[in-house]
């Protein structure tokens, strides 16, 4: 038989590429047929498209295989625990926030509330009216975390009293700070402003910060990474859910805090703390997540994601490629669940540096080392926990090789968010978040996902394409579809 | 068309049952065909058939009800840590052994080993032949954990000064203990009979008993099953790997020792201790593995395994519905993964009474939980752990309520060996075990699984049967089939 007889004896066999209703009338007919779900990149927008063919090149890939590298390759070590004035150098009066930087004004009620609160634990002003003016004067400066190295969750306030973690990325040396989680209930991080929560942050000053501190550097340093890499074979994906790193954490920890201790009794407090509160590694996590990305802040060319961060008004992320710029979009609200008594009219806008950790691999990227947590999404089973983490995968540059997920047959983490592929694809970062009240003071009120905006990555897409657009050399651009979804 | 013509026009649609040759062939003429596997019970052994048919009664399966019921709605709490003498009054000169009764002479010599280390523990002579001379005059008694409400891992030494961890069984108030796990190294549980074991052993009678009895009893009590719970949802199967509950058990009970403790060194050593030992809480599971089956005993005309233990020359298990009578058969060798330097030559034979936590549907019958695990089987991927998690159903009355399996979208783990499943299928329980080396004081030098003979639970299924073949009213019987395979 020729070709053509044969193929007729056989019938057709089809491969279907894009339009899936075509694969679905040969179904009908009983047709075997293989569908590939393809779309035209960036939803064939000429010149989205047309920025992605000039991104298309061999430095670009050469740049984002050395972001990749740096940020998988990190090796975060807890090497100190002391007040933010000396880990930073967080001096005269200036109160840090979560996400991109925000005038007073356009911040969310929540945001402002915190900001008042840590202005009298500071004792600058002992009541809001004044704590208002000092920042309305300009005699308290509002400044983000993350241009003072820093990282803190919601809204993320940092003072120089407030002790904070110090982790140093043994590989390169670089250091970044987080604060110490405060537990649940009526905490800072949330907005919350009476004295309760400054008694707690007083003693997270005089009693908890020190006896870490002392504990941390008796030992020389903790390896974050291992805790991490352990942590996510136990069901953790260190956004919503830290119960198995807070607890190893918690282990090594404590016979360290115990012998630095004065007493039994401020061991058996710290103890107490820690044990009480399943999200006690959310901060450290997030500390180690910005050691891990910051070397990668400056690698020419790159178009991978170094920083996501949000300000309860904002979404503002940082390109490896682009140095210390940020590109904002409005930010999204979460969706979830809801303690009782508390509904999505509730929800403050999204907020928080924790996104970092979605940027170094863990959160929903991990949605499948932790499939309890998917619950918060909606259908909530184990399958869309794996869709989940395929779907990330779809907008990362590789896996991480330190952490792997069992249910995957230990394959890595999705990570290195590749500017370029959620423009091509649609697809946003996902972000596992707790949500909280939008009325200050209210406190955690839920915990969910929400979506990165699109803006801030088309954004960052026109800058990474302008140095492109004037390179010298045309030809060193390669076919005009990119890699992604070749 | 008439149902002939109708037929024909559609072709075959196949399911073949039992052989399953006659299936390929008709796959290799392209027949849709559906097999399903079926061998007759027993291996078609029309002794055993006749002996299960027997079995087949709705007494048997109400008792068999109430015996699950009463394993999975025990409720463990840990209540004390005290001395064995105290504890369970042991008073005089015995030592407590794994697994079934065994004679001095029939035991391994790993086991021998740490009898006589014990005997120098407790100060009843001062060298080896001494000890040994105790044993041969009788004037040192060598008993089974098990007739003393204990549970001990490997030889499973407990002499009457050893601390003991006290559960209670909340529902009904009945209590198990078993003894402080000493850590790694070399052990008295792994037969290691020097002066550094005896250190080990008077350091936790004299100082971590004490404080962990003083800190439990503080709190009212430890509610185990949360932790196991918890556990099982974070990769641990508690008999191979118990990284998850130790961490979640030191958190709980560290603010409570560093408040009882009498200085700042006491409780960092404890908590040193705690914290260096993945498998610390593997004896805590036994004792509640212990206090969760032992109600069963006694339930007349259950086939449920309430008890499985073994003393590296014997397997012995005891039935609901049979008391306290062992059903033994000589115990086969672990295979698994070997340290560096060590091999099978050099395994001693399977040893221990942690098989209880299989009894209660851990260890190798939560593989499933715990992929990490299934590794020392061989092959050792995701797969795998599931195939033995659902080959243990298959010998398994129900699924466990409270140790649920987040990869098998939070089924239960398979619970309740029923011994007529294990004869009609011809599968044995898998245990999950460390080896012992053979020659006394080598210690651990792998870990691996092993099955339980068929012998001890052929024996059980003829002393089962006796009464029902004695029954005044043979009609009560049902079909010739028995259920789990109908």
């Amino acid at each position: 038989m020729n070709e053509i007889t044969d193929l007729l004896a056989r019938g057709p066999r089809v491969i279907n590429v894009g339009l899936e209703s075509f694969a679905e009338d040969l179904e009908r007919a009983a047709v075997p047929v293989l569908h590939v779900a393809w779309a035209p990149p960036a939803g064939g927008e000429p010149r989205k498209a047309a920025l992605l063919a000039d991104l298309d090149t061999d430095q670009v890939a050469e740049a984002n295989r050395e972001a990749l590298q740096r940020l998988v390759e990190a090796q975060p070590v807890l090497v100190d625990c002391r007040p933010a004035r000396e880990a930073i150098g967080l001096t005269g009066r200036v109160v840090l926030h979560a996400g991109p930087p925000v005038s007073w004004e356009r911040m969310c009620a929540t945001m402002q509330a915190a900001i008042l609160c840590a202005i009298r634990y500071e004792g600058w002003a002992g009541h809001d009216a004044a704590a208002h003016e000092l920042v309305a004067r300009g005699d308290v400066h509002v400044e983000p975390c993350h241009a003072h190295g820093a990282v803190g969750p919601m809204t993320g306030m940092i003072t120089p009293s407030m002790p904070v973690f110090v982790v140093e990325n043994r590989p390169r040396g670089n250091r970044a700070v987080a604060t110490i989680n405060e537990g649940l209930g009526r905490v800072l991080r949330f907005g919350a402003n009476d004295d309760g929560v400054i008694d707690r942050l007083r003693w997270l000053e005089r009693e908890a910060g020190p006896l870490l501190g002392a504990a941390i550097r008796q030992c020389g340093g903790l390896d974050l990474r291992a805790i991490m890499s352990q942590a996510v074979r136990m069901g953790d994906e260190m956004h919503q859910r830290n119960i198995a790193a807070s607890a190893l954490f918690g282990r090594i920890l404590m016979p360290l805090a115990a012998r630095a201790a004065s007493d039994t009794s401020a061991a058996a407090r710290l103890a107490e703390f820690i044990g009480a509160n399943d999200q006690f590694f959310l901060n450290l996590a997030m500390a180690a997540g910005k050691a891990s990305a910051d070397p990668c802040l400056g690698i020419e060319g790159s178009t991978m994601v170094a920083t996501m961060a949000r300000n309860g008004t904002e979404f503002g992320i940082r390109v490896a490629g682009l140095g210390d710029r940020w590109f904002t979009a409005p930010v999204n609200l979460p969706h979830g669940l809801y303690f009782p008594g508390f509904g999505p009219d509730d929800a403050n806008p999204d907020l928080g540096d924790s996104a970092i950790v979605e940027t170094i691999g863990l959160g929903a990227f991990s949605m499948a080392a932790s499939p309890a947590v998917v619950r918060f999404v909606g259908a909530g089973g184990l399958a869309d926990a794996v869709r989940l983490t395929e779907e990330m995968a779809e907008i990362a540059l590789g896996e991480h090789p330190h952490f792997r997920i069992p249910i995957l047959e230990e394959r890595g983490a999705p990570v290195g968010i590749d500017v370029r592929s959620v423009v091509a694809t649609g697809i946003t970062p996902l972000i596992n978040t707790g949500i909280a009240g939008k009325t200050p003071g209210t406190g955690q009120i839920g915990a969910g996902v929400v979506r990165a905006p699109m803006g801030c990555f088309e954004a960052a897409l026109e800058a990474l394409a302008l140095p492109a657009a004037h390179s010298p050399d045309p030809g060193a651009r390669k076919s005009t579809i990119p890699d992604q979804i070749r």
